[in-house]
């Protein structure tokens, strides 16, 4: 298994166009002043399912020849992805079999099986998970699809930086969150062959810093006992998305869960923008100290989704 | 003084069109199913200062003489027009009064102070901020600008009807909030001139329903002890905006808190915009079984503002 190449992603965004969102490229004055930078916001939080992970969802989907496409669509999944999934395979009229922890909350999977899935309940574990996966995969002939682990989901997350692209030209950098590493592995993808003088900037919850702790060492780590409100951003790097990974990156960046309350509520209160935390953590590291980027620096980042429970927001209520 | 006529809201947008943000209109699938309508919203919390009121503001500084605008502009409010006001001061580059009661939220202060205006503190009452305003514009010979009472004022806000026409085209009907009935009178003079089939549907929070009471009536009544979350709604008619809402609307409708909070929850969760609880009546409105409108409807909603305290959402935390 390779990772995809840039025709790949062309030939994944032909194919996607028309199913997916054009999400907008948004900026904001008052963000721009505060950070020092130009910043320009790629808006995946206004994708369908409310996330970028319908690109690689419907890209693996619609790229299934129709034999295998009948059998259906099984994947393991709390988050995005088994949305995104779900509502790939409902576009195209195939069956979808959604794995999920016991501990989900009632409103995913009650948005999954609105798209028509089947919601398969098992243990809170990582062998729990892959095993009901196996089992329904064999008793179904159904196509496994991982969360990142796979090129057809990787070109299609890619597609985003395509977007972005062409819509704000050359940038300085781009930043973008790190779990997996599907989108970030295909936005270095596509932006190396687009535009190759961009700096390609990770960022990782410092609670869930394997992607950092792999870069540092050379190998990759993986993730345990992950601890951050960032809920999508909480797997360990994927054997195809790591080299990737390794070879383009400049640097990830490591942002604590207050400095991620802090920007989504910039974001929400300023660009009047709903983001979920995950999505929030690259603005919390052009904001950081850390920052390596010079004063007036053009930057992307991507706004992976906005998916909240708005009455559980990680920060204290006062009234 | 008179309401503006079509070509006045027409000069003012050709004033102010530079100075403001030209919102979008966006659309949302989910909402669309859910209210049986094809529901088009105008971005107005996307607006500078995260309202429509720097329309009028705008309108309002820019159209007055040098000699005038050197001594500056005054008015009362703790609400979106205080920081309108102040912004575009600051944008012409004169001086403002911002009158405000001890009771505002400091939050709010500091935005206005930010735009470089003066803060004066007075007792949270109507005639303790008239007299304060009163006294400032004796002493300094600014220019008091009405919130809404004011033809300059309601030209600037009937740019949004102008720009939501040039976007989407004839709608059966536009449904905007009514607190002073500046947007609301600006709407109907905009769209009874560009588009007269359209039905115009004012919508007040049950709690403050001068409006609703006055058309009832047949003449202007009076909001006193308003109660309700919309804290943009809570003012009443002025003399020259109720006439324009007797002559042009067809009904106004009226939602209680409580369809308010879900309407504005709605926004947030599937359109993933901020709105505050006045932005988001004409959803509560439109989704009410009280609404006129036949199935299948394209209408225009304002989202007449974002800004809210994310600390004190008028929800409960279940966290």
């Amino acid at each position: 298994m390779n990772p995809p190449t840039i025709d790949d992603i062309r030939q994944a965004h032909d194919r996607i166009r028309d199913r997916i969102h054009r999400t907008p490229v948004i900026t904001c004055s008052m963000l721009d002043e505060m950070s020092n930078h130009r910043l320009y916001f790629k808006c995946e939080n206004l994708q369908g399912v409310g996330a970028f992970k319908l690109r690689g969802a419907t890209n693996a989907i619609v790229s299934m020849n129709d034999q295998d496409a009948r059998k259906g669509v099984c994947t393991h999944s709390s988050g995005n992805h088994a949305q995104a999934l779900a509502r790939a395979a409902r576009d195209r009229g195939i069956p979808a079999w959604i794995v999920m922890p016991v501990t989900a909350p009632v409103v995913k999977r009650r948005a999954v099986e609105g798209y028509g899935a089947t919601v398969i309940s098992c243990e809170p574990t990582l062998q729990a998970r892959e095993a009901s996966a196996a089992k329904i995969v064999a008793e179904t002939g159904a196509t496994f699809v991982h969360p990142y682990n796979d090129p057809r989901i990787i070109a299609g997350q890619a597609t985003a930086a395509i977007e972005l692209f062409e819509d704000v030209g050359e940038l300085d950098a781009v930043i973008v969150p790190i779990g997996g590493g599907g989108l970030m592995s295909g936005t270095c993808l596509a932006m190396t062959a687009l535009s190759p003088s961009t700096r390609l900037i990770g960022v990782e919850p410092a609670g869930a810093d394997d992607a950092a702790r792999s870069l540092a060492a050379g190998e990759r780590l993986p993730q345990t006992n992950p601890r951050s409100i960032c809920d999508g951003l909480l797997t360990t790097l994927g054997e195809l998305t790591w080299p990737v990974l390794r070879d383009h990156l400049e640097t990830i960046m490591t942002v604590e869960d207050q400095q991620v309350i802090t920007a989504m509520k910039l974001l929400w209160e300023r660009a009047k923008t709903v983001v979920e935390p995950s999505g929030a953590t690259p603005l919390a590291a052009v904001m950081s100290d850390a920052c390596p980027l010079p004063a007036g620096s053009r930057v992307g980042l991507i706004l992976t989704g906005g998916n909240v429970d708005l009455e559980r927001l990680p920060w204290r209520m006062s009234g």
